[in-house]
């Protein structure tokens, strides 16, 4: 230290005289902050990012109670002022999304591998709770087809619906009971940022990959083949389609595609099933083709009594509840959310969670499966001008009345239809234009869809979502671990430092290296920053060599994006200091974060370099390393001078 | 937009107009890069940090082929240069870790539940390759503690040494292939950055756990009981100290005692074990204590033909293996690095990961058991002057010696002094200085720390592993979920724009609004950002409405530290505009980052803010925002002029 002191005179001198900065200028140490104070806050930034008890603040205890109680009930809040213009819009959003539910709950009915009537039973109770609680003014509630279709793969695996449907049933009902408390629980506990860690990428992937599975189980019902595979990969879907070509019917087939062509009018869409369902029955009535019972058997029995909890597949049904749970609540609140967007009003993640939750809870107490807010259904509501969650009421009292009196009229209703409005449904969650969209912008995304769909697709629903989770993640790992670092250079006639490659125009400082990191510095980057910053050090003194320039005498690392820094990134910086004295380089940072100065401060690695070679700006960084190479030189020149003037006498 | 846009006339005029910046201070957009090409960048960032190819660059075909010869054998490199001076050092060097090598392989092997023997089988093949291949001048090879101690519990789990010795030994053999084969793998697929995940926080607690679990163990041979428990925790070796209390030896307990005493100075530590070993054979074959056998057997039998792929039992070997290799690998190289530190010279993590793996194959087929580069002994090769790898080799050689006609005299090796051997080296791993800089620098690395300790100590060594590095990772993915966003105020007399908080006397300025985001935009934080944002602006304005002054008009976000984005990220900025649209406020960017610029401009995002309210830095944006704000005023001014004139007329 003492040799590089010496042949480095210390820039305070600099920071006074220079008249662009001054002890002002000083990189700021943050006062030292009590743990729990920290503590607090972080804890407060992580779990209540939305800081809800915001309104509570300084009110009398009796507001405060009603406060809580609009929290929990929303509906406490709207529906004081509800109106009867509100109701007329309502009531017809209702009624039609109730068109909707009642024939998609038989059709999801069956992709759960559950009778057709818990369909209808998911679109009576659950929507009278999301009603109360929720938070959503256009969601409406019923069972999802990949929430189904998930239940139904999972639970299958376990048990057989064929030979043994009572206890898959109950098994239904034990998954939703749980999925239900997760939910709720997540919410509760204010975990609802998990949900984030699906990302756009994800979910387009997998609803198209789910998608598409689903539309292959539908070719059963399209070609009526008795026979078919439980499995949901495509390979084994197509050989037991081909497998069977034999048993294919036409007129099935036909009927299928006539009532399989998907109108583009909201309102239509929303009518079409429920035509397409009692034209279907009519003419199966008259053909006598295939039929699908439902038994009549009035709303919603309770199911407390059929919980599995003693039974040997308690885990299975906690696995699918937490599973299906984290899939109905990915699209569920996303599907709020972009709704909400619309029409400009905010939505509580962690409240639609607890919504949700106690949804499920009631459902399952209810002969209700898995239940969430479908997109299809909600743009339907939203499209046919819903202005509250009570068109999710009038949806609930039209599907009773359609348990008391209509169920009748599903006596004939032919699987094919079914199975057509389904794929109807499923085709418009292939997003192929959002795959293409993030081809363009983000190959990384592109591919993270990708793998969702492929995984899905030819494996099953759990293997493609954990690939593209894990995929994420690792994303966010690599970014961490391979931070990169930027040489900047000055922007002609300003004091700015910008990076070299994406500004081509500016000109580099002769005799100082400046670096930008531009990551936290943390344990699963120090070595390899410590291994790149001596490699750029290695580079540039090469390249000045064969060019003959005055040899480097400072790095200059530009902090301002490092946002926080841990033990073994300061022993790196600690190491990189080490480096530099070998080479007799000066280390100066520009630009620190307050966590960073703290925890460098901490560890006495300022002391190590010196209060003074710390900078608010790369520029002031640059302008004492300037001076203090100038005043070198003058002092070398006076040097000669002196030997001259000595040798001369 | 256009009534937002008249209000808030373009700033271009204002570009044109201040001095201070210009059409040169656009920001950059980058030129469109091909995909393969970035995505070669990345790999190359990725895998090939440190550059190896580099040397090779324009050399002919024979020079290329003689550098790749000793980039494989670095012994051809420095071979030639060997000299006497060396070799004198290296002898020294190396009788005295061979002095070391003998007791410890000896006690280190008891603890992996094999005989003696394998530990000094296992420091004469393994230095010889490591000789050859490894980059590192001062490492010294042999079995470890925790290596040793985690293939035995993790083996003893599968096979019970004592009723099934020879189907046990076998199963290290083949564990320690595994070991070989994965490491080597890692270092030739470069992934020698994984072992970057075990933070030095990580290594502190887990190597004091393992220390603890090892003491205790070693209360066995202390107390001279018979009976003794296998589990690793501390409850259940305490107890089984405790419950044999008539059982204990005195006469054990102090010759114990007298031979733990830990000297400071290097070289007599060095000698110590083994000098104690020879009197405690003496005293034992005087007193006729208990005897602990070594046969003689001559140098390493090879044990090709004992690998057992056939058995049950290879996936445990397979674990062990993977596991012992990722520890072994993170002190060896951890230890490399650290003493290469001292002496100024780097070494290669992949190369050394190579010369470990074939060093462990090697080993595998020689009746050898885990190696890597153990701290204690490396330590003392350090201290006594070795200068090459070539200590190593003498090392070998004196074990071969010892095996060849020295064994007998281990015949009586008391238990006990092998004990207090390996408590001795043990309590130097026990760091609890470092442990407390943890503490006192970083909170976050201590709670890693302590859950590694904790986690070895109550559990088992993996659940301390894995409970440490999902913290670490855990700690990752949070800095993205919730990364901070600051206020930015301007630091008096300056352009220059710093966060208000770790600059109290920052001055803020009226109507405009600077947040800094402090991470990456990811889907893991979008929606947070997007919360967090408006949760800023709504602050801001009940501020402002609070103590009536100029309304807010504009948010400058500065993306400095924003190092990328992905398409959640983006559609949030969509949002966040949106909801500024609403607000009547404007939107401004300042300094996006390469990577950002060429995703925002792909995403259309540009042309929606406008190129035009994109500035190089915060300065630049806060001038233009006043500018406009100026200007409104003045036209507000001239027009109700223009009224009274007209009132007036």
């Amino acid at each position: 230290m003492g040799n590089t002191d010496q042949s480095h005179p210390s820039p305070n001198t600099y920071n006074f005289n220079s008249s662009s900065s001054g002890a002002s200028h000083r990189v700021g140490i943050p006062p030292p902050q009590p743990f729990v104070k920290s503590l607090k806050n972080t804890l407060k930034e992580t779990l209540f990012p939305d800081d809800p008890l915001r309104q509570f603040k300084n009110q009398p205890t009796r507001k405060k109670f009603a406060l809580a109680q609009r929290y929990v009930f929303p509906i406490l809040e709207w529906g004081p002022r509800y109106t009867l213009e509100f109701f007329k819009a309502d009531l017809i959003a209702g009624i039609t999304i109730a068109s909707l539910a009642i024939p998609q709950g038989i059709s999801y009915a069956k992709l759960a591998n559950l009778p057709a009537i818990q369909g209808l039973y998911s679109s009576f109770v659950p929507p009278l709770i999301y009603a109360m609680m929720g938070s959503s003014r256009d969601v409406a509630v019923g069972t999802v087809a990949v929430g189904s279709l998930l239940t139904g793969s999972m639970l299958s695996a376990a048990v057989n619906p064929v030979e043994n449907p009572t206890l898959y049933l109950h098994l239904a009902f034990t998954a939703t009971l749980f999925t239900g408390i997760f939910e709720a629980a997540l919410g509760i506990f204010r975990l609802g940022f998990i949900v984030d860690f699906l990302s756009h990428a994800t979910i387009v992937g997998f609803m198209g990959g789910a998608a598409t599975v689903v539309c292959l189980q539908q070719l059963k019902g399209i070609f009526g083949l008795d026979h078919f595979t439980h499995d949901t990969d495509v390979i084994s879907v197509l050989r037991s389609v081909f497998s069977q070509t034999h048993q294919w019917r036409w007129e099935s087939a036909v009927l299928g595609l006539c009532s399989k062509k998907k109108p583009n009018m909201f309102w239509v869409s929303a009518m079409a099933p429920l035509t397409s369902v009692i034209l279907g029955s009519l003419l199966v009535y008259l053909t006598h083709a295939e039929k699908h019972g439902v038994q009549v058997k009035g709303i919603n029995p309770t199911s407390i009594m059929d919980m599995e909890f003693g039974s040997k597949y308690l885990t299975t049904a906690i696995r699918t509840g937490i599973v299906t749970g984290v899939i109905a609540l990915a699209e569920g609140i996303a599907v709020g959310r972009s709704f909400a967007m619309f029409k400009n009003y905010n939505i509580d993640g962690n409240k639609e969670m607890i919504a949700f939750g106690f949804m499920n809870i009631a459902g399952s107490f209810t002969s209700c499966y898995l239940t969430t807010g479908p997109f299809s259904r909600t743009a339907v509501n939203f499209n046919a001008g819903c202005k509250t969650a009570v068109s999710n009421i009038v949806m609930a009292f039209a599907v009773m009345l359609t348990l008391l009196f209509l169920t009748p009229l599903f006596h004939y209703t032919p699987l094919v239809v079914l199975s057509s409005i389904i794929i109807a449904a499923m085709l418009g969650l292939i997003d192929y234009e959002a795959a293409i969209h993030l081809y363009h912008v983000d190959k990384f995304d592109f591919l993270v869809c990708m793998s969702a769909y492929v995984g899905v697709v030819f494996a099953n629903i759990e293997i493609g979502l954990v690939l593209a989770v894990g995929l994420s993640i690792l994303r966010v790992l690599l970014f961490v671990a391979r931070p990169r670092t930027l040489v900047l250079g000055n922007i002609p006639d300003s004091k700015v430092y910008r990076s070299v490659e994406q500004y081509p125009n500016t000109n580099n400082v002769p005799g100082v290296l400046i670096l930008e990191i531009d990551a936290p510095i943390y344990f699963a980057n120090s070595s390899y920053l410590r291994e790149r910053i001596s490699r750029w050090i290695d580079d540039e003194e090469d390249k000045l060599k064969s060019s003959g320039e005055t040899e480097m005498q400072y790095v200059i690392l530009d902090m301002s994006a490092v946002g926080n820094i841990d033990t073994s990134g300061i022993s790196m910086l600690d190491e990189v200091k080490k480096i530099m004295d070998r080479r007799s380089l000066k280390l100066a940072l520009a630009n620190p974060g307050a966590e960073v100065m703290k925890k460098l401060n901490k560890a006495k690695f300022i002391e190590k370099i010196g209060q003074e070679w710390l900078f608010l700006t790369v520029g002031e960084a640059v302008g004492a390393c300037n001076y203090l190479m100038h005043t070198q030189c003058k002092q070398k020149l006076s040097d000669e001078d002196s030997q001259k003037y000595s040798n001369n006498v």
